[in-house]
């Protein structure tokens, strides 16, 4: 079993860089594209983010082997109803979004002719919409496929290849186990971010432009991951909400020991998690998962 | 009045950036440096951070007309008890702590002949020590010069364009309301970061290989913040103990109502957050202060 056309469905960030990656990597593979926003269409088209961007969601996945949702995850529902009476039977479907069990039962439901199969390439910028693509993006980047128990083993190997071919990482996960280890190493990052810029902007005593001004101390990390699409974060906290809520449990305990630990001049308790955490960060650069210059490398601006 | 001669206490990223840079963009002003450690006295001397690293703090200090103590905060008062019985009088002492006030009434203790002068660049990388220092740190960043009501301002004036001299933009500032600014945009994202890491080292139900894996989703971001310098932040939490706390518990009530949301299916309030949120980071790179690219300009690896 082998892709020849692919059609991707929502040409923003992610899907655009499918179809640019695909284009650049896998030149013998079709590329169709449709987006619902029509200004995103004709970006898409004088970009060239797919080999085709097609008028209607029926020419874009008609004649696909394999079509790509990438929507934001409360939209997955509306997109597989919308591309099922239009696939050849045998179609394999998969998606991009952030939250796998809802987003799985969403497709399974909607399409019940086809092979669905979800996955999640572990990637993206804070940047989004047709102009945010780039070929690169999922190179050296983990895609996590969560095939369901009747997933059919030639089309799960089917799709892993695919994500190979456009320069990704593969891992199998069951969609729940996907669903607690995204919450820690994703969801919960973003609320964070997103929760302490916006307390911070919130404040009386400190102006906006004291926080503008200041942020080089730490803070503007934060509003990188806090400048996010707002519509997709807000499906997936949506849509994970089990998982999310349940490690922010954990996230707040741990913050009002460390609260209790600073109230109480307890400096050991400090030092001794500063120091531990160093070592995780040692073990992402050590695998790969981020650059190793000091700031990320960042430039002076 | 100006500087012919500083001299550098603590030589790690922050002493050793400030000897390069005084090198490089100031020529003649001398330098003189000392740290605790021999070895990385050692290692000064070999990367030539400053012109003449010095055996005995009194060496260091003894001809200087500006001294910069650039030690952890909680070993400030230590730090200016050393120096005291070997300054000439009138010599100006200042210092980088990332906490002003209490910083502040232990130099001001300490060394009533001298003229003391807090200050506090925002700048730094996750690295430390010795080998971490480069001369651009400083340049385009913002330090805080706090003085209190009876410094000369002669002293300011002649601190103010030394820091300006090696890149920096300058602003005064009341010791008290550096704290909390600083709170924000600063102490809180250290501590948030910090916690983040440690529960999601802590989990059961997620190995510490799949954090590290999965982190480029948001998590990698946290942990550059969490490897930074951990004596250096346990002292910040507990030298600005009341600023740190009264900021956290904005942070906590922030986040219970996103909790809140979250567990409701509240679309809407996740929404407009989310939105809203973006606009601090259009600021922060329209003033220049983060790299415009997408993922600060990340390499690929």
């Amino acid at each position: 079993m082998s892709i020849e056309r692919v059609a991707i469905v929502g040409l923003g960030l992610i899907g655009g860089s499918i179809g640019l990656a695909v284009q650049d990597m896998l030149p013998d593979v079709a590329t169709t594209g449709w987006d619902a926003d029509a200004d995103v269409r004709r970006r898409a088209a004088e970009r060239g983010l797919v080999g085709t961007v097609c008028e209607t969601i029926a020419e874009a996945v008609g004649e696909a082997d394999l079509v790509i949702l990438c929507v934001p995850v409360g939209a997955m529902g509306y997109a597989a109803e919308a591309i099922a009476p239009h696939l050849r039977p045998g179609t394999v479907v998969s998606d991009v979004g952030s939250s796998k069990r809802s987003v799985g039962e969403a497709l399974t439901a909607a399409l019940p002719e086809a092979v669905v199969i979800p996955a999640h390439p572990v990637a993206g910028t804070e940047k989004s919409g047709p102009d945010a693509g780039f070929a690169e993006l999922f190179r050296h980047r983990w895609c996590i496929v969560t095939p369901g128990a009747d997933a059919p083993q030639a089309a799960v190997d089917t799709l892993s290849a695919f994500w190979e071919g456009i320069g990704a990482k593969v891992e199998i996960m069951d969609a729940d186990h996907h669903d607690v280890v995204l919450a820690v190493t994703s969801h919960i990052p973003h609320l964070i971010a997103y929760t302490i810029v916006g307390t911070a902007s919130d404040l009386e005593d400190v102006t906006r432009g004291e926080v503008i001004k200041y942020s080089a101390g730490g803070f503007r990390d934060f509003t990188r991951i806090a400048a996010s699409n707002p519509t997709m974060w807000r499906d997936v906290f949506l849509t994970n909400r089990d998982a999310v809520l349940e490690v922010l449990g954990r996230f707040t305990e741990d913050l009002s020991l460390l609260q209790r630990a600073i109230r109480n001049g307890d400096g050991d308790t400090l030092y001794d998690l500063f120091e531990r955490t160093r070592t995780i960060r040692r073990s992402i650069i050590e695998e790969g998962q981020d650059d190793a210059r000091p700031d990320f490398g960042r430039k002076d601006h």
